[in-house]
Order: C-alpha cells, then sequence, then structure tokens
C-alpha cells in the first residue's frame, strides 16, 4: 500500500477530480473583527456529500484494482466517511456495506441509504464497529475501506489542504478538527510540504481529547467513553495517524461543547453556512482563545470539515 | 442621473470591487436529479450583509458626489438593504438613517445597529415609510437612497448577474425573485446585453404578486395588503422596475409559501447553505413545476439572493 505523501496527494487530486468539488475559500469581516486575525475558512461543508470525507473514500474506491472491486467495499462509520462510501461506491458502481452505530444522527443514515448504501447497525464502541466490518469482509469478500486507518483515505483528505495553499497564500497558521486523525494527517502532508512555515494545529472536543492523551503518553491512548456534541470526532487516532501528528503538528487544543456550539451559531449567522459541530471545533477553540502563536493580523487556514445536522434538532 | 444599462453595471462593477464578494457559484447533484434540469445557484446569501442588496447600496453610496455624501444617506426598507446601506455608508464614513417597519425581524434591525445606522421605526406600509423617510432628508439634507426606485441601485444588482455569465456558460435560463423589481431589472440588463439568448424568468411569492397584476394591468398594481413568509419580497414594482420588466421578461411566475419553506429546507439540507425563504422562491415555482420552457438537461441559473434569517425561529 502506498505511503500517504505528497505525491500520493498530488495522485488523489488528480483521481478525484472529476467527483469532488473544488471547494470556496469565504471570509467574514464579523468573525475576523470579534478575533482580530484574518481566517480563510476551507468550506468542505459544501462538498460532496457535505463533508471533506468524500475525497479520501473517493481517492480510495478509485484506487482499487478492478478484481478486488468487484467484491465491493466496507466501512464503519459514524456517519459522514459512510456517506461518502456509499457515493464513491455508486460512482464506480460496485456495492458498499456500511456498518453504523445504532446512536447515528438518522439524517445519516438516510443519506447513506439515499446514496445506495447498505446499512448494518452496531454497538456504539469501536470494538463492535470492527467486529461487524470484520464479519461482513469474511462473507463477502469487500475490501475494508478504514475511515482514516488508510494510506488512500489520507491521501485524500490531504488533497483539501492542496486546494486551501493554491487559493490562499501566506497561511500563517491552519487549523484542523481532530477526530481518527486522517484529516489532520492528511493536512500536514500538504502543508509541511508545500508550506512549511505554516504551523498546522489540530483542535479536538474537550470530551474526546484522546490526541492530548495520546501525545502526552507518547502512545495511541484510545478514548474511553468520549462525549461531546462533536459526533463526528468521536474516533480515535490511531498508530498511521499518531506518528506523523506526533512529530509534526505545532499543537492540538480543545474546545468545550459550549464554545464549540458558540462557533456553529456564529458560522450560521454570519457567514450563512450550514456546518456541523464537528467543523465548529476550530472556531470554538479561537473564541476560548485556546489556539497559541494566535497575533493580530495572522492569517488562519480553517477546514470547516462538514455540514450534515439535523435541522429539526438543533443545539440552540 | 444616469440611465442603467450595461456601461452603468459595468461602472458598479469597478466601484464595489473592492468591497463586495465575487460570491461564488454552486450546485447540487440531489437537486438537480429531483428537477431534471442543471440549477447553478448565484450564492448572493454569501455576499457582505447576507443579500446581493450590498451590491445596489455600495454602488448608490460610492456615487454620491462628496457634498451630496456629507449630509449621510437616508432609506426605508424592510431589512436587507437597510443593513446594506448601513455598511456601505460606514465604508464611505458617512451616516445612515434607516427607517424601518416595526415588524422588520429583530435579526435585521440588530445588524443595521451594528453597522452603525441609525434606526426610526415606522408603520409597516408603504406610504408611511415614504413619509418617515422624507421627514430626514427634511431634517438633515440626507439623500434618499431608495431600495429599487434608484438607476444607481439597479445598476449595482446587475453586477450579480454580470459575475454568473463570467461563472456559467450557456444558460438557458436565469430565475430571479421579484419584490420591488431592482434585482429583476438589474438581471435583465446584463443578460439581454450579454447573453440574449437566456430567458430571464421573475418569480414572487403567490401572497405578494402584484409583478403579474401588474403585467396584467399593463400599468403598476401595488399590493395591498401583501401576505408571505418571504418577508424580503413584500415591496411593490415602481414604474422605473415595470417597464422593463414587462418589455423584456419571459414571464413572471409565483411560488406557495409552502413550497417556498420545502426549497428553503431543500438549500439548507442539500446544500449546506442558509438562506432566508425570500431566496427560496424562485426554487419553490421550479418544485411547484410553474417554471415554463423547463426541460431536462436545460441550464438553469437561480440567484440565491439572500439568507438573514433568525436562526431561533425556523419555518418547519
Amino acid at each position: 500500500m502506498e505511503i500517504p505523501d505528497l505525491d500520493a496527494v498530488r495522485r488523489a487530486a488528480r483521481h478525484i477530480a472529476p467527483h469532488a468539488h473544488r471547494t470556496p475559500v469565504l471570509t467574514s469581516s464579523a468573525i475576523d473583527a470579534e478575533l482580530g486575525a484574518r481566517l480563510f475558512f476551507k468550506c468542505e461543508n459544501l462538498q460532496k456529500v457535505g463533508a471533506f470525507k468524500f475525497r479520501g473514500a473517493c481517492n480510495a474506491v478509485l484506487s482499487l484494482s478492478d478484481a478486488q472491486a468487484a467484491h465491493g467495499v466496507v466501512t464503519h462509520s459514524s456517519g459522514n466517511h459512510a456517506q461518502a462510501l456509499a457515493l464513491a461506491a455508486r460512482i464506480r458502481g460496485i456495492p458498499a456495506s456500511i456498518v453504523m452505530p445504532a446512536n447515528a444522527p438518522p439524517v445519516k443514515a438516510a443519506a447513506v441509504a439515499g446514496y445506495g448504501g447498505r446499512i448494518i447497525r452496531c454497538r456504539p464502541t469501536q470494538q463492535d464497529r470492527e467486529r461487524v466490518a470484520g464479519e461482513v469482509m469474511a462473507a463477502t469478500g469487500a475490501a475494508l475501506i478504514h475511515p482514516y486507518d488508510d494510506p488512500r483515505v489520507i491521501a485524500g483528505q490531504g488533497t483539501a489542504a492542496l486546494e486551501l495553499v493554491d487559493q490562499v497564500e501566506q497561511l500563517d497558521l491552519v487549523l484542523v478538527p481532530v477526530g481518527g486523525g486522517g484529516l489532520a494527517r492528511g493536512t500536514l502532508i500538504t502543508i509541511s510540504a508545500l508550506s512549511p512555515h505554516t504551523r498546522v494545529i489540530g483542535v479536538e472536543p474537550e470530551g474526546a481529547d484522546d490526541a492530548r492523551s495520546s501525545l502526552e503518553a507518547g502512545r495511541v491512548l484510545p478514548s474511553v467513553d468520549p462525549r461531546t456534541i462533536a459526533d463526528g470526532l468521536l474516533t480515535s487516532l490511531c498508530d498511521l495517524t499518531f506518528d506523523i501528528i506526533r512529530r509534526q503538528i505545532r499543537a492540538i487544543v480543545s474546545a468545550s461543547d459550549e464554545a464549540t456550539i458558540r462557533a456553529m451559531r456564529l458560522v450560521w449567522q454570519r457567514m450563512k453556512l450550514v456546518v456541523e459541530p464537528s467543523a465548529a471545533v476550530p472556531l470554538g477553540a479561537l473564541l476560548q482563545g485556546r489556539v497559541p502563536d494566535l497575533a493580530p493580523g495572522l492569517r488562519v487556514g480553517v477546514i470547516l470539515s462538514e455540514g450534515n445536522v439535523e435541522l429539526d434538532h438543533l443545539p440552540w
């Protein structure tokens, strides 16, 4: 399996170009005024399936040989990777089996079904997800496309930053939400190669801060009973994402759910963008003053990672 | 006062370029699949102040002589033009007095105040708006910047379509919401000059369909007691907007509030964009099958005109 490096990210960009959106970068003078910095929001909520996850899933599915692809794909996901894989499989014309925790938001399950994915329920633990996905693989021969522990997925996620550095010059910081670490590792690959003076900062929810504790411990410490409104960031780092994050990331900080909700509302109100809590975590940390190195006038890229939210159950 | 023609639109584009966003055009394969056409949404909800109105207000304020500008500006508006004028005046460093109906959404009044506008309340009738604005003009010498009965404003609104025809080739139709007709006339100026094969269709709410009745009568018939959730489209055509609309528009159709709410929710859910009801009226008419000439595969531009909405009072 290929190493996820800048060449892999560039290949991924070519693979997914016919299918993925080149998402816009938007700004808000009101939010800039509140924070005293210049924020550039990379709008992955406007990506296909409403999330950056489409980049990685699409690259992984298009990277399969015809013989592999014939048996279909399977994954376990709390939601956005599930939708992304279902759509990517439909684009290639192969079946997708999606193992979803029973507590996943109904809007996400409905979207998976809408893209033609076959949903298999599991208990909301990492162990049960992996067990059920393993059963599907054994029964069908499907290829597992893990939501982040997969070099093809990581290379795909790195294409968001590839566009960002092309769209915005001279970024001082880039803030990226951290769940399993696929987006963080992909972003680090791209930024460290193409804009080495730009510092990448990972942001996770206070209630699912396994990246911080893993960095402190020097090894992967999975979350135990993570609790946060940012349901896209419940997953924990794996060895593949932990290693480069430990070596290259400027810092890992966290946001409280309260700050995340305030940030989410701010983005809806001032930027007219629907984002889900997971996407608002970096802005939440900014509002809480927890981002190191932030100085007046700094140019800060923020990956607005996803926008799939239940419109009937908003957190305000 | 200049005639609003293509030259005026092009001058307006140069005037406002340092201050206004060039808004993105976004697409949704899900909505395309539902309608069997290819829709290109011009995202004026992502414009400064969340509405296309900033284009016209900014052009009008920047068109004032220094002597005129010294006395400030005044307008009457149900909301978005008010915010737009307040911000445009702040950019030029002059005072803005905003006559607002007492029933205008609080979020819009708060935004006007946030941009430094002075708010003067009136009764929610066309007559009272104009009376109170006249009093302010008499007392301060402020220049009236009418929300649509003003060639400078119309020229500014035409810049949205100027960008649209540059961003999307070969549009068969362009759908534009119709309230006072400033956006419709501005759009007709641009499209008829630069893309004459493209048909422009105006869409208004069923409960405020003065454009239809005016076209049928052959003269401006103002709305009497208009009722619609699309509170940005309560105003009626004036002579300046009626004349060209009558001669150049392909058709005026309407959407029910129910269809508008369904369209609004669809844009939030599938496109991850916050739009207000007024912006969803054209898509509402599409969902109702009321747009003439719609055929499979047609390329349809839709101006998503604004996105200022009370997040605590959503219509679903």
